[in-house]
């Protein structure tokens, strides 16, 4: 098995899109960022995320049994930051942006490039997370393409022409 | 639930990396272009890798028992093209480029930024994909910062100065 080490510095070359990943419901509000998102299948539409089961999310997930996967914007860097562990308050978290809500209830965030409102289907455990698989029931995304990219341990912004 | 073309115009808002993800074994020498891989733990180390069950590589796959993902520079866009399906056949993929092996001797690309030789560990069947979840042997990776990601519908290139 590889060290620990030697897979962060390798993972550390793989790029991937950041999301703050919402819930509410039974447990109350709560959201982190995530960089461990993908999609899974079109039929049905289904993303999965991966949690760390240590941290408290990962209950208050379990228990709404919902999720809203916000995809940032380029210029939405700030809130990776705040919902990635600069304030662990949630009401702190939540003031910072606006939010609406499609189907779920999950916080949907405003300015987000994607947003997929989902209804989590099925938890696998492996290792120290939980991939949760979720059922997409609801989607909004903007025209403009520009989108939020961690990669390299830094920030880099991803802009495709309109056209 | 959302329909299949709405669900993929917001999925083109997510940038993701590019990989080409080999195999060799009993059922032979194969690989494919995805996009749809993350990290899930480095508790044991597990990347997973969500493929299409009605492709001739899933069977492959599931034979063999080991994988490499291939993390693409953004010099390597052509690989992606071909091992996304530009030739079907598997000869012609793999003498595109440069290859050696690790412990578990899937193919590891020459120029990858980062690859992550795997063994699998357990498969979930969702819809119409197999997700692989498989726990990492070992990593390459180069200096440079120099990644390919596939967003908008279209390929960028991330660049992180070194330092």
């Amino acid at each position: 098995m590889v060290d620990r080490q030697s897979y962060r510095n390798a993972m550390a070359r793989f790029g991937a899109a950041v999301n703050v990943v919402t819930s509410d419901g039974p447990a109350g509000r709560c959201g982190f960022t995530a960089s461990a998102v993908c999609s899974v299948t079109d039929d049905p539409p289904t993303v999965l995320v991966c949690m760390n089961r240590s941290s408290d999310n990962n209950a208050a997930f379990k228990r709404n049994g919902v999720l809203c996967v916000n995809t940032l914007s380029g210029s939405q860097q700030a809130l990776s930051s705040l919902f990635g562990g600069l304030t662990h308050d949630m009401a702190t978290r939540f003031a910072s942006a606006d939010w609406t809500e499609l189907s779920t209830g999950a916080p949907v965030l405003e300015g987000a490039i994607a947003a997929f409102d989902c209804r989590v289907a099925q938890v696998v455990e492996v290792g120290t997370h939980s991939v949760f698989f979720c059922e997409v029931e609801g989607v909004v995304f903007e025209d403009v393409h520009d989108g939020l990219i961690y990669f390299g341990r830094d920030y880099h912004r991803v802009i495709k022409a309109a056209g």
